[in-house]
């Protein structure tokens, strides 16, 4: 994690003292797939190859670990830091119309978020593999985002990285990456669930640091990520789109166990006082 | 303002209170130029004209107010709505070059920032044209924060939402644009000087309310707008592009007046307290 905070010159005021600050570093980072550049992203540097297989994944080069042979880091170019993926052969002839897919999203987004219309139609593949038959007490979101902020090295350094945490349903931090762009931390969680051959673990909850647009509920839908919880604030689209994937959404999660139920409550169970049971019913109305 | 929040059902933890929250709305937009689509944003809805025109200037497909001869809502496409940028005839001639050379920064781009080795050359030309010879006392900047977040009204109903504030040199708030992605708060207030012609009136900060990426010093520069503050962390390469630029970079900026500058401080004078000026004198060392 070296790399993550870099130092510069700073003058504080009021007073002018000349100092130096530890801020979050932000590089390019070039991901090819098969030695073809797909994409150069700013990011900040470290598990690379977790971030160009959790992109693959999340924008829809790859649907399984098992279309990628191999990642690797391939020294440097123009650009900074390059990392390869080799698909798998059978991936290897489709990966023409998977990357002119994956590129015509690009060219119809700008710099955050896909066009949700023809979107919606594709993620909804994805989401029919969440497993919804599971539940966690209406408890346990709120205990995680003091767990989550204890582990933020970079964070607690920096004051400019968001973080997405992976906790399975014992309620143990598994996973935690940091990033000064909230899609690559989530993507770098995404690509070590891939790369560990993890993801078919879906009972527990994805918490981000940020807030929820609509390319983070994309992202955490492909990575077949159903409890998607946010100590910020979720967008209309963001909301709309977890309802139609069947996604649990949570935002304005507080460290004194406050939160908001934006979608699918079904996977939260009933609090440990026995108060009324959240479970599938009343739900959320659709609007 | 309308449009920036809305509505969603939603249940609050502990008790199961069902209610009704206020959320930033994220919709597409489709950008054209001359009738073709440029690219397709997710953004809050309201001033779709100077977004358009924003993005238009800081991404390089226009330099001058003079080049675009119109901008206007034509309705909606399958993706949401649409404005269309009209170039004047002689912006015409090297539209096709100009879309592709923005269009390719896209592509070595992912969804935030853009490559810095080539953009910093082309940015240099920009930055020519800032205006240095202008100073604002040590205390100016801390009395923005406070003035901007009272202006903030999606905001406040949403918790959701990024701004960008432009003040001018007497401290008056002239310019507030509001959206759930920070580049397009500030493509919002970039293209509102531009087709209002204020361009040329630099001395003044513009303040942003998040965290500064080496994009966003990109578009501020494109912007012609050398002070930039923000309430947030600068990235490593945020600040390394502004001192290249010669932009003075203000990051954590507090309401009681506390800051840091990261880069160029020559447009910030000596405090009221006259303790030892700023100026000019030490510079910031170069890395």
């Amino acid at each position: 994690m070296q790399h993550t905070a870099g130092e510069r010159p700073v003058r504080r005021q009021p007073g002018d003292l000349s100092t130096v600050d530890a801020l979050a570093v932000e590089e390019p980072l070039e991901i090819r797939v098969d030695g073809e550049r797909l994409v150069v992203t700013m990011r900040t540097p470290g598990h690379d190859e977790q971030l160009a297989a959790g992109f693959c994944w999340t924008e829809g080069v790859v649907d399984h670990p098992d279309q990628i042979e191999s990642v690797r880091t391939c020294g440097t170019a123009r650009f900074g830091n390059v990392v390869d993926v080799t698909l798998s052969e059978d991936a290897r002839d489709s990966r023409a119309a998977r990357v002119r897919e994956a590129r015509r999203d690009w060219v119809i987004s700008s710099s955050c978020g896909l066009c949700g219309t023809t979107s919606i139609e594709r993620l909804k593949k994805q989401s029919q593999m969440f497993d919804s038959n599971w539940q966690l007490p209406a408890e346990f979101p709120g205990r995680l985002p003091e767990q989550m902020r204890r582990e933020q090295e970079a964070f607690a350094r920096t004051g400019g990285l968001h973080a997405a945490a992976w906790f399975d349903s014992t309620g143990e931090l598994k996973l935690l990456y940091e990033d000064v762009g909230r899609h690559n931390a989530l993507d770098k969680l995404a690509g070590s669930r891939l790369l560990s051959g993890q993801i078919e673990e879906q009972c527990g909850v994805l918490l981000v640091s940020g807030r929820v647009s609509f390319e983070l509920v994309q992202k955490a839908a492909r990575a077949r990520l159903p409890f998607l919880a946010a100590l910020g604030a979720p967008t209309s689209i963001a909301v709309d789109a977890a309802q139609e994937l069947g996604m649990t959404l949570v935002g304005f999660l507080k460290s004194d166990g406050r939160y908001n139920i934006y979608a699918d409550p079904g996977r939260i169970g009933i609090d440990a006082a026995g108060r009324p049971g959240l479970g599938r019913s009343p739900p959320v109305d659709a609007r």
